[in-house]
């Protein structure tokens, strides 16, 4: 039985999350029915991040077994083919070894977060990022970020539905992108770790902007982290603004593939 | 009667265009509708560039007469309220002198059209960039773009429709960014002239596009103008790439008012 790892790009807006679930429509429901489309058996896909209803993607991974030899080519062409008119893709796909797993052979996630600071409210980017009154101040909110590197107990940036057996984390960077955008500006917070809690970059991206916003001095950041108490959080930021944009794996499968 | 430009930024797709007509709803419609929620007699407004149906504005300009005096701020805080949910926002405001006009005063237009180059679908960004099966050869896109600059007849890249009294248009600017895209690339042109001929960016990206696809050699771009016959431009790219990114004028009305 073949394995392939596809590489998924998603507006998150119209699903109900990434995970299967009764009610509305996720995006590995949607997956998984293009997928069946080809072979009616196929089983359950598993993907690297489990992203949150209105969160997107542009490198979301997930494997899925096949009893027949696709090709990668004709694979992503066929389903990308039935996923229309949902706004899904498949943007890469590669053959992968059995034992290969999207979820738990994954070493690295990355997120970006966008923040919109202006008076006026988003048109073309509406639900594509994060609006905010602002203005923001980008170095308080790099100074409240550096709190946050390295290996801590993150209670406190954690939902209270989290699966995750420990809070312990390592963040390895928070990389913070200011750029202008119309009639304000535009802040990209790039997070990566090896694995994220539930909720972790949301809340760290509404505590950041509590800092940015002069709410906050950057040193209540380290407080906040401190505390472990979800209580000592800022506001966890809306779905809009998350992005997961990549997954690392010590052998790329995609680096070779069709797609890059 | 005091006289306000407006920057404003739309999302194209569910308008038919700039301009107020019968029918479909055009974003100047519902500009003047949020002005006559203000001011029940607001005459109608004036824009520096007629955008076509499906085209988007980061930096559309447009002139509103009031019988109040309103502050800048207060003005385009009211505005964006009654144009809600309308896709449409004022992201700068400022008093201007009578004479001033968001048409005839303009000596600048920047448009921006972005082409995606890959096998699968938009889904965040369809219908905000034309999709093509690519890959595109930038530099062949440079050379062919190279022989569009200057002053020339642009008949070949003019709408039939066009009403501008002359085809001589002087094209001051294409500059060709190329950026990796998730399972492709994206080519961005970003042109600058005084003004521009109906469907002139359009047919300037269809041709190019052909260009970076190897249909066509670069010099083919070069014989197409010279031959002043719209038969010999390439295929018209679609709306959803194009972008009205900027207006210039000589005493910038934005550059000291909110907003900016």
């Amino acid at each position: 039985m073949p394995r392939y790892a596809l590489r998924i790009e998603y507006d998150g807006r119209p699903f109900a999350g990434w995970q299967r679930q009764d009610g509305p429509a996720s995006v590995q429901q949607s997956v998984e029915e293009a997928l069946r489309a080809l072979e009616a058996d196929a089983p359950p896909i598993a993907a690297a991040g489990r992203t949150d209803a209105g969160v997107h993607a542009t490198g979301q991974v997930a494997h899925a077994d096949l009893s027949r030899d696709w090709s990668p080519f004709r694979l992503s062409e066929a389903l990308n083919w039935h996923l229309k008119p949902a706004p899904i893709a498949i943007t890469a796909c590669a053959l992968v070894d059995g034992d290969w797993h999207a979820r738990f052979s994954a070493v690295e996630r990355r997120y970006t977060f966008r923040i919109v600071a202006r008076r006026a409210p988003l048109t073309l980017e509406a639900g594509q990022a994060w609006r905010v009154i602002g203005p923001l101040d980008a170095d308080a909110m790099r100074a409240g970020a550096a709190h946050l590197i390295g290996t801590h107990d993150f209670t406190t940036f954690r939902a209270s539905i989290c699966q995750a057996k420990s809070p312990v984390k390592s963040l390895d960077e928070i990389v913070l992108e200011e750029r202008p955008y119309p009639g304000g500006q535009e802040i990209r917070l790039h997070l990566r770790a090896r694995s994220f809690l539930h909720n972790q970059v949301r809340s760290i991206a509404g505590t950041l902007e509590r800092v940015g916003a002069g709410a906050w001095p950057p040193e209540r950041v380290a407080k906040a982290l401190a505390a472990r108490d979800r209580a000592a959080c800022g506001p966890v930021a809306p779905p809009d603004g998350l992005c997961l944009t990549g997954v690392g794996y010590p052998d790329d499968p995609f680096s070779r593939a069709h797609g890059e």
